[in-house]
């Protein structure tokens, strides 16, 4: 018998969840949203739950070699977390599968619970449970998250509107540039051990990498303004990716002016350095988990005087026309994939 | 500076859950049962939620030189029903993290989901949500599942009272055996691949140990009996060690009548073959996944006609003794500790 066989990088990651979501259309009367947002959405009668699963592989989403345990730790219940607030919700449990080799001590897995604990802490979650195995090789780090939100105020992917404005949090390009510079010192390192890495004047980018906070403070500033986003996502793959994300599943098209996408000034310092572009690691380098998302026209008075908040375009009614406005006056397509481990 | 190094398999898996889990004792409201059952339990106002947490790995959980893809995906989804079940609850939604290496084509990919959907079919769940993920080496899934329950429902691991009568469904040991067989005849193909298997006369052991059920039957049938257990958890590691749960965590003792064990006459069988303890392969084996609860006395008549429940014993009020009756006659002490994966 012959059997044809299909890489997995050929599809993707992306193509590989369309293709296998297809088979697993929800039935059951509770399950009001199934694969396809940030979260699942599930009916809990007077309100919806939010249920959630990230996995963060060692020597695929982090490198020990400069990510300290801690870090590990408390970025794995973070990204989690950044999950609950793309659909507006507010986190309550966490569980932690845990697979590692017998490289690791008992003192190494309490170096990673403690980066949980201060996570859980800074984001009001309480780990719940979980699992521990033995792995061959490595670390490997699996969160579910569960949250709850208001029925009317749950904000899917799919619900932009044209003519919507178009907002972001925070800065981007942070987390992509920071991975440079500890890539780079780590090149360093490995030629010359005695070296000290060159880290400073970095802080706050390599933070960024490091140690992603999920933008639950604005989650809290939206709801004291009394704003409820009309569609929202997380970036955590790069602008351009969760851009098209929005756009494709609300079937709208958007303009992005590239004057006003937040960008820090240590950004555009060490990309001028290694030769990088601030606009690029804001439009496709990922793992800033901001939030972007979009209101009505009617609440830009709301969020205009917000530090956290950065007004970056609006929505069109051109599914087809999803473009960036350049500081040059051009307009190019935003076409951007993100990350995808399996092509690398 | 000087840093002590502890080695992971000095405590196992059970000792290194207890000093981590001493970090994180629920703190929100609706947080009603953290870490040390079956699942956590979440308050959603008129009923629990139940949340769990469960890792398989290549190579520790399962080795593919002979268990199929498609029944790696089924018994994922199985294993984590389980626990839903051992909280008497319904599963509702599961959410699937997987990791692989490019070994794995597009169609393994599909016959492992191929049967993870016969499970959600089985078992009426939906798959909402999940992540994708390369890894450096072998496959690795993390199944998360919600549930609801009754908050008058709910059974815990905790609430055993001494002479309620000790319960396990289905039988015992027959998981293990299997996995007997499936080492056995994988030694005899790596030696002379032109062998076939020999399967035949095992088949029962064989598809416990590739296809575990969830006992979701019988939480139905208790439901319909009227019978809420008084405790009760599910057989992954063991009858011995999860008696001994079940016992400390509820601060009684137990006596279990050997000759009331449930095992499968196709474990005697091929326990005389090779020469393996079919009582050891009850108490210690693990891998059953059915239920082990206790009821009150006074609902024996609602189980006592039940093909798939047996009454194997009663819980005392001496903590200290968790004893075996054996069918010579002798009272052995239980003590077994299941599996750890960490000192294999």
């Amino acid at each position: 018998m012959t059997q044809s066989r299909t890489e997995i990088a050929s599809l993707g990651e992306f193509g590989l969840i369309r293709r296998l979501s297809e088979n697993f259309t929800p039935t059951l009367p509770d399950s009001v949203l199934g694969i396809g947002d940030d979260t699942a959405v599930i009916d809990l009668g007077t309100e919806y739950g939010l249920l959630s699963t990230d996995l963060l592989l060692e020597g695929v989403h982090f490198d020990l070699a400069f990510c300290p345990l801690k870090h590990v730790g408390y970025k794995a219940i973070a990204v989690n977390v950044s999950d609950i607030a793309a659909m507006n919700g507010i986190p309550g449990q966490v569980t932690v599968g845990l697979a590692l080799s017998n490289r690791f001590s008992v003192e190494a897995v309490e170096e990673l619970y403690a980066g949980m604990r201060a996570a859980c802490d800074d984001f009001k979650v309480d780990l719940v449970g979980g699992d521990l195995s033995a792995s061959r090789s490595g670390l490997l780090i699996s969160v579910s998250v569960f949250g709850k939100v208001a029925k009317e105020k749950v904000t899917y992917r799919k619900t932009a509107k044209p003519n919507d404005l178009l907002c972001v949090t925070g800065d981007l390009g942070g987390a992509y540039m920071g991975l440079q510079v500890l890539e780079r010192e780590k090149q360093v390192y490995m030629a010359n051990p005695g070296m000290q890495p060159e880290l400073e004047g970095n802080e706050y980018i390599i933070q960024r990498q490091l140690k992603p906070e999920a933008r639950m403070d604005v989650i809290y500033e939206l709801r004291d303004a009394g704003v409820v986003p009309t569609a929202m996502i997380d970036v955590s793959d790069g602008l351009a990716s969760e851009l098209l994300h929005l756009c494709s599943q609300s079937g709208v098209g958007a303009l992005v002016f590239e004057e006003n996408i937040p960008i820090d000034e240590q950004v555009y310092l060490i990309g001028t350095e290694l030769n990088l572009s601030p606009i690029t690691a804001a439009m496709n380098g990922g793992e800033d988990y901001e939030l972007l998302f979009t209101i009505k026209q009617a609440d830009y008075d709301r969020v205009k005087n917000s530090p956290n908040i950065s007004v970056i375009g609006y929505m069109t009614d051109k599914p087809a026309e999803i473009q960036l406005a350049t500081k040059g006056g051009n307009r190019l397509p935003i076409t951007a994939q993100g990350w995808n481990h399996f092509n690398q």
